[in-house]
């Protein structure tokens, strides 16, 4: 038995939330429902336009691997901090949900400090993020522990961490070790936008050293350039051994073999939907390891997205077994 | 006209919310539902022991404040944070909601931080804190603007602030510049033990300073070293003008010239009671700033209480005046 069942890479950062109106994303040139990247100056400056705000740790990844810690998977995570207050409080709630968390922390001093993303939630529930990546664009290939790639059954690589050009050789260091032991290689398209960014590198990592590809419906569309989603799924089915495509309100799709499940969303009351996606993969991955089938792993996957749409902040708040057993899916 | 209607001076600090069982309060030491005072280290191995968290601005008359600010109120904080990250999230948090904030932060560098507040939330809602002061220990009449406290229609001490020796004389000096200009003084007994420990001087000053006195049940028997709730808000009616004190479930007591107003509290499912007496006091001084007969102010404190006992953190999330109009108050 390998030692992790899961490791996760990406980007390390405190979510700084609070809600908006409409007019405020337009007033303030915010993309809805997206995720923006943005520098110190901006953040600083956008802090000081916003509400009061509450601050949770989050990071795609972080988020994905808190998910599969609280379901008891053995998981670990890798990310950048500094050693500031904000990366204290991003390392103790990674490590308090039972995931093991040892990227060696940027020194304290003046520069760039801990990551954080200042999430606009609209009062229908949906997202929009300005992401200073802080620290967590300096995630270099020294950062990957090739024994702890080699202790993973999956790794899960987060797409927005391709906006780092120093992070593609980390990511290719961390798959080289991972496989090279018999372990298997997730990776998360993370944005449209993203996806535009490097369609190049997400194409040829996916062909070449992907098991298992998480996307949303824009994000498969954007990698394959087209408006058709059933032409998008057969695109991506065909590129990766297993896929799975989540669709919102809609539900998910899983392909494998030449197989296609939809799985149905659980009905849910929008109030954040920050961490659906991370939180559909952590299931997932949570209920692979565990020798569940594909369209099982949907189901829970589905099952813990709706927890996290339904509070603020993106990482479960309820016991996620006991909602898979409530589904019956356990 | 004045230009603040409440000026609120207290302990700066940020909220570290975690959930917790009954076990966990006692295999800690923890006293559940009161305040305990910790040093820096006892912080570090508290929260290294907590489950995951998230920070939520806090500090009892800031709460306050920020519930007269969100319902339209002039008003301003003083206390103190250093020029740390969650230094800046407390002014953010504060200025966000309309608030004037502008004492000045410590400076950056070693040794103390931004005070914070651990605040473990077990199931049935109650909230047990352990307070790192941090910085907001060293407030000293040095961080009082004497033109500020005279510009106020009234002043809102903490009884927390009891505990800083330095901060009697700055409480003496505030009490002097608001009462010199013909405002008004409001003070809150803030903890029972806090009550224990500063017994002669809160007496003192309730009799000799303070117009509007703000305790709850408990406060209120530990001060008049009764059981007899009846005899305690007597003799606290004898010693104030004004008399507002909260009991839980059971509603507010109003008292003022002999008169005494038992106001119901508005039924809410208590999801983490932590602000309840802070919002009280927050919509208490707004309405009776605004004019508001005393009962009636008692009932707006009631409404602004369920608030925020209906979700975790204790500053407003809905609107307070919406509330206010719902409730046939406005």
């Amino acid at each position: 038995m390998k030692r992790f069942q899961v490791v996760g890479i990406g980007n390390a950062m405190v979510d700084v939330i609070a809600h908006s109106d409409e007019e405020f994303l337009a007033g303030n040139g915010i993309g809805k429902g997206i995720m923006q990247l943005i520098d110190m100056n901006r953040a600083v400056d956008l802090y000081a336009r916003i509400g009061p705000a509450r601050e949770i740790s989050g990071g795609s990844a972080a988020n994905t691997i808190a998910g599969v810690a609280q379901l008891g998977g053995r998981t670990a995570y890798v990310g950048k901090v500094k050693d500031d207050q904000l990366g204290l409080i991003f390392a103790h709630d990674l490590r308090a949900q039972g995931a093991i968390y040892e990227t060696p922390m940027a020194e304290a001093g003046p520069g760039h400090e801990t990551g954080r993303c200042i999430i606009l939630v609209t009062p229908d529930g949906e997202r929009s993020m300005n992401t200073y990546l802080g620290w967590s664009e300096f995630l270099t290939s020294a950062d990957i522990d090739v024994a702890q790639m080699a202790q993973a059954e999956w790794i899960y690589l987060e797409g927005y961490r391709f906006d780092g050009p120093d992070s593609h050789e980390a990511f290719a260091k961390a798959i080289r070790a991972c496989r090279g032991a018999g372990g298997k290689v997730s990776v998360t398209l993370s944005d449209p936008f993203c996806v535009e960014r490097h369609r190049d590198a997400f194409r040829r990592m996916i062909r070449d050293d992907v098991d298992l590809l998480f996307a949303n419906r824009a994000e498969l569309l954007s990698m394959y350039q087209t408006t058709d989603f059933t032409a998008a799924l057969q695109a991506a089915a065909a590129d990766v051994d297993l896929l799975a495509c989540t669709e919102g309100a809609e539900g998910a799709h899983v392909c494998t073999g030449g197989q296609h499940w939809h799985v149905p969303a659980i009905p849910t009351q929008v109030v954040d939907a920050t961490g659906a996606g991370d939180l559909f993969a952590g299931a997932f991955l949570w209920g692979l390891s565990n020798r569940y089938d594909p369209e099982t792993c949907g189901r829970m996957g589905c099952i813990a997205a709706s927890e996290v749409i339904g509070h603020i902040g993106a990482r479960p708040e309820t016991d996620l077994r006991a909602l898979f057993s409530q589904h019956g899916v356990l």
